[in-house]
């Protein structure tokens, strides 16, 4: 049984962060910089928890969506034989990419034995296949091998991962929510790498003595009573859950007005971040923010509270400033903007 | 033949760290620092022999408790279908990790050669099995690859292991008590492993000349005669054990005053530890404490026995200073805390 | 679907290596270089798309060009049984070379499976295969194995992968168009390597405010709304795509007057550059820029428009000074010859 | 043929050492650290050849004893089946453990061979079954691989070898007479490995013309005519054999006198040596010398001339100390000691 | 199509050292050293092109000479058997030894599917099976591993390939003419290999603008329309070759003066190269050239116009000296041996 | 065909080095360092063609000497059948050890492909098997991988290869000439592992002209005409041939008078060097040299011959000290001892 997402005391970041990515998974992931034991794991899976089951194509092992455009090669193929997919709903999981992972066993590989015996070649579904609609937990991405890296993100960023082995090809839908973790203290990652997280946030444990007093206590009271503590919060389990539903469905409705783009366009520039991604991120981001406040349009306000989590990981650092001198510069020119 | 734990003279806090975590395994095992041939391997030992038989599932290879709710597959089936499980006794053991060890050794592999033989995949477990409801026993923990230290303590925070090889996935309970030792002079681990270890103490020779004669009396009688010293006390042995098992059954008894929680959070921030991990590890072992001395709430003098058996590995070391300093920090904090 | 190449805002240089490239592939390829998210993918995958579909011998694994004299072995012997080859049309397609690639699955492997079971040896096709007559796109090539690079340049500049392995030997055509990308900051490529690629640009990202605002406004059309998107531009595209059917037919018919070549060998010398690769790469995409420009002769101005494509990546530098040194002295020493 | 014991001239340590650990093998073995070319092997294998034959479980892999209670599982079968054990003579044997050795010739492996033949899993025994009740013999064992070294301490340590490959688990008794060699310019062992050799001795050449001489001639003589030369030892030869066997009758009746006991914890927590395991092995060792010089109990003079054998690789060293320092310390504080 | 050997621009020495070894291959190859893009594969290929077809035993995996003594064991098998070897004639080729080669592909190794299938143990011609009588081009000589460089070395030395796998050995003639190439900025080869590369010269890129003019035109030219251009220089290339044919049959005739040896080992003694294996390179290299003149003996122009080419890269240097300085010294030398 | 051993001009320390190892193999190889292209493989290659066939047990796959003592253990099982053995003539061979080679092919390894078929487990012979008796020639000695330079060694020092793999043990005389270079610019052999060279030699090209025009002469006409240059030194082949076999008659009967030990013992104790090998080393080449020089006793004059050759690797050199200063050291020192 998983701590509840709702009773998670601070960390407001992390969990804004998680939650538009569910209302938005094109964001493009989370990476979550930080100090160990801030409960960065636990909030993944009880957010996970927390949201209600999908409709998964039945006994398909790639969790295709029975509405989605995009099917696994066998899913394809009962569609076009039957005209329908039957279906199952299955609860959201979180799928950890473990450290050593041989790159065979995260995108799948051939059925050697399988052959071996029928004498046909088959797919053996990898980490990516389950992680299709589902959450991907990596932690210490920071530490994995360079081409696993490479592999993960290029399936996050296509939505799709295709394998060929031995002249058996196989493609499949692979949409995930990306969750990374990281501690910068032990080593960084290329910034081609970094770049390609949609959000990052920083954590770190809470030091006022009330708060982390409630948090012992929660933790204490679910510890010895799982299920009576389950009960307690329910109501804001529930709350919170109808409320990232109905973000998900606002989101196309949210309006875009241009001086919104020039914001983004005049933050982006002003301070100087490679490349063109972070300002569609912002985009996305503040749209799924707006969505989530159940408004129809994008503001500055929206803009001004997402702009971090979208540039953490982007900023550009000179090797005598720290973290915390770009994360200021940036505090500033939104407030010059504002003002502006 | 082990020598009985009785029978040791001195190094308090390791054995108090170690019946901690048999009175309550979720404590998250012990970590043993400090010199060679101070016994670490013996007071392990020699704690599992005290111990009494535990009830398993009759042929399990995973040690599955017939009363519990977390079962492997093949005791899921067979009280599935038969409504119980069949029963057995096992001495508690204490498994060994080794250094080298392969991934596949440690949570299990396919077993191949009765899949070819007899045309069904099979699941051949590992170490993780074998150490179901035992004691894990990783000598010299830091010079492990990380991958595998990832994997083991991965285990022990989910209690659980998870296989998936070429579609066949396998899942089978993993509740250890965990006892790593390390020399750090040998090369540190990283403050995000140290993290995961429930407790740790410092161990160091006895210097003291009466204590050692006596250690080496005792030791001298033990080789020349292994049953009569074992004779000699087996009525220690018989409290000790008791003791625990009261303890243990005593656990859920023990209330938690608000001070108390206050009190560790004063310490904790005060201190300034990374994360809340050490917070509920401090929770815990004063409760287990505190059961141990038959109480029925958890004091200051139970807090002020753990912190350091909670912190040690915590404490945070700026270059310059050493393990002690920090230690005595700590010390006069908790003088200071008493007084306030 | 993917963003329209007609859609993309700035990028001159980049676009134009590419297109010059579908002109006349025996350029030798674009190597991009520069910050990342700056659309390097896109722009690929998009030119990919915008041209028109090719005509292959019917199911060759290879794309064998019915019309072609290189054909793989199999439409070799098909071509002599039957007089004709049977033709299908394919897309073209980016096909992507993953950091971490095996020799045998670049430039394919034995069939063993195929080899125990019909007890002959089979070639089992690679990478090379797919890239015949597409492009092979390389993400960071110089993180890739020395080997690898090798082998996929000898290909390139063969025109052919040639393969044996336990006494079979196969070779296919292997006429593709290379495009790589890299970041200088994280390692160079040898200048052996960076010698072979025909063309190199620098790319990054658009720092004008209007453009970017364009940039993120056709983005966000795009993801709200693609089909629309792609109609509205359908134009542009088809416009585009009949220029580069136009100038590969004009190639031929492109004429080089004896002062062009002299100028080149002007260039080259001045600027010091190691070989002769250079000139040749000149020439050629000086020739397909005309053609480009609906040209019957190659004019100053098309080598003019054309040296620092060529000569990116070929310039000298002293270890204190930067690219930006280089490309200045070849910017002075056209403007001198244009005087002259 | 080996060049017999009893002629070798000189290296009184190195030839004490073993003869100790003959006579009591729980001593825990010899390493012998200094110059090449001073015929340790040659000691060794002579020692082995002056011993009687063991008498072994006929048949038997793993050289059970048949009056033992620690048996192989086969031997196990047949006592039970049988009631007794058939059995054989053996000599005794000097063992190699070659650098590069793997794991599984070290341990012993799964005979897979067998395995495909007859449908069922039997165990190859490796180098650690060769050794029981045998000397083995590693030279240069600072060249090892770590976890070489770990899995044969640790089977040194239990007397015992126990695998499990496969779900086949298999465990033979491996108590052996290890003998380790080191040149300490090539590289140390770290301290948690020296401590786990019983004793240590060093050797150089001998640099008295005389004995130099000496050596020569009988070296010589031996190489001209072997048989000669050991008839005119063999008187020697038997002498040794027999106060050796005669001294392992002895040992069980020797004394040690309670002041004994405080001198050994003396000299231990004056030089500072880490850990208990050094109080032991000058107890088992100074009664084996005891034994060995046909007395009924242990006397200071036993204590002075085996303290160095037990502390020589156990003295701690500050970085600017070299081993010297440590050594005449602790004559110093023997000769303190024995005024007091 | 290959560009025309006849038709290269410039490159003496290059174009010297290959077709020296061409007229005798027992000078032991060439070593081509310096800048990319110089046409230092197009000069193999085309001189390899420009030779006769050699006549080989019909089918023989192995090149054999059927005129020649030293035949590869089937051959020797039919030879005994017939009486005579059945003749094809092959066209000369280029083999390559690509970076990253195995030693089984390099030599060859068992076909062990042939062996499973058909019972008895069979030989897979290696890479230096192919390079039999043709030549063995290495591109970036220095990259290889080193025992990679010994085998082909070594065999290049002995003119032979021995293997023995499994107890089947198996030996065949491999007198290949080795061509190494270098980018000595990339990092040196020993020595010790160096020597046995019989020649060696250095390659720029040419600097004089019309010569620069002329090598586009040609290429330019081959590059429109390469049976047009190779037509052209039909004429140059059939002289070529017919000298290239009449040297060899001169080469037996050409006599040595003694002072030529003399005056070779002046040379070697003075300018202190390692070994006497300069001394007969330069002996064979100026037969080689004198043949290649029509001359019936060797002349101290001969001697002068080769001396470089066999000791560049025997020529010490100081750390301060680069390799520049060692050339003047001996120009300086071959003067004043001119003179006196 | 290979140059003759009695034409080679010069190094007589290799040639002594050489030529004394064949008349006492047990002085244990010869380690030749110095430059390239000095003729070490052919001096060795020359002198093995000049000795006397051998005789051998026929067919043996291990060279047994049908009259030894020391048999493998088909050749005993036949021995101890018929009675005798059956004989065959086969040429000394030189034996190589190429870089690279792993264990298996060293020490010989199962037949696994036997074993498949015929059900039982064979040994297949290696290196190790084709030297016994021969010459083993380890180029580049010190690039060779410790273990394997180890098992070399070990089976050289014991005569003997003893080989256990998966329960099959095997063992053979594996008595060979160890011959070794190594250029020692390239990487020192630890001081273990030059001890167990018996001799050693230092080589350099030679500087008289005229005898390397000598050689250059000699080498041309050989070249030309191999088999006329043969007959005109076959003589002093036949010469040197008869010498070598009388001298290894002679051995057994040369004295060694005490006082040639005594000086023996002087040296190696003046000198310095470590063990007692060198000893030996010396008494049994000055032995050998005796023998050759036809004298009944060792003289002051074959020490002084000798020395050199057995200490030059086993000089112990301070850090600023070269080779040199060692060997003049020794050279005064054998004047002065000559004086005394």
């Amino acid at each position: 049984m998983v701590f509840p997402f709702a009773a998670i005391v601070g960390q407001e970041q992390m969990k804004l962060g998680l939650t538009l990515n569910v209302i938005d998974p094109t964001i493009g992931g989370l990476l979550i910089m930080g100090e160990k034991g801030t409960g960065k794991s636990t909030a993944v899976r009880s957010l996970a928890e927390l949201l209600p089951e999908i409709s998964v194509s039945r006994g398909c092992a790639f969790n295709c969506d029975p509405d989605g455009t995009s099917l696994c090669g066998i899913c394809s193929e009962c569609l076009a034989r039957d005209g329908e997919l039957k279906r199952e709903k299955r609860k959201m999981r979180v799928v950890e990419l473990p450290l050593g992972i041989t790159e065979d066993r995260l995108v799948g590989a051939l059925d050697i034995e399988h052959a071996l015996k029928h004498g046909e070649k088959r797919f053996e579904p990898g980490i990516l296949a389950d992680a299709n609609r589902n959450f991907l937990y990596v932690d210490e991405v920071n530490l994995l091998e360079d081409h696993i890296i490479d592999l993960m993100l290029d399936s996050a960023a296509m939505g799709n991962n295709s394998v060929e082995r031995e002249g058996v090809s196989f493609s499949h839908p692979a949409r995930f929510i990306l969750v990374g973790t990281m501690n910068p203290e032990e080593g960084d990652l290329r910034p081609q790498l970094l770049d390609r997280f949609g959000l990052c946030v920083y954590v770190e444990s809470i030091r006022e003595k009330d708060l982390r007093v409630e948090i012992l206590k929660r933790r204490s009271r679910f510890d010895d009573d799982p299920e009576g503590f389950l009960d307690s919060v329910q109501k804001d389990q529930q709350t919170l859950s109808e409320e990232i539903l109905q973000a998900r469905e606002n989101l196309s409705n949210v309006n875009i007005p241009d001086e919104i783009l020039e914001k983004i366009v005049a933050i982006t520039t002003e301070i100087h971040v490679d490349g063109h991604r972070s300002d569609i991120v912002i985009l996305r981001a503040a749209k799924a923010l707006a969505a989530l406040r159940g408004q129809d349009r994008v503001t500055n306000r929206d803009i001004g509270d997402i702009a971090l989590l979208a540039l953490n990981h982007r900023l550009k650092r000179t090797p005598f400033e720290d973290a915390g001198t770009g994360r200021k510069k940036l505090q500033e020119l939104l407030e010059r903007l504002d003002k502006s």
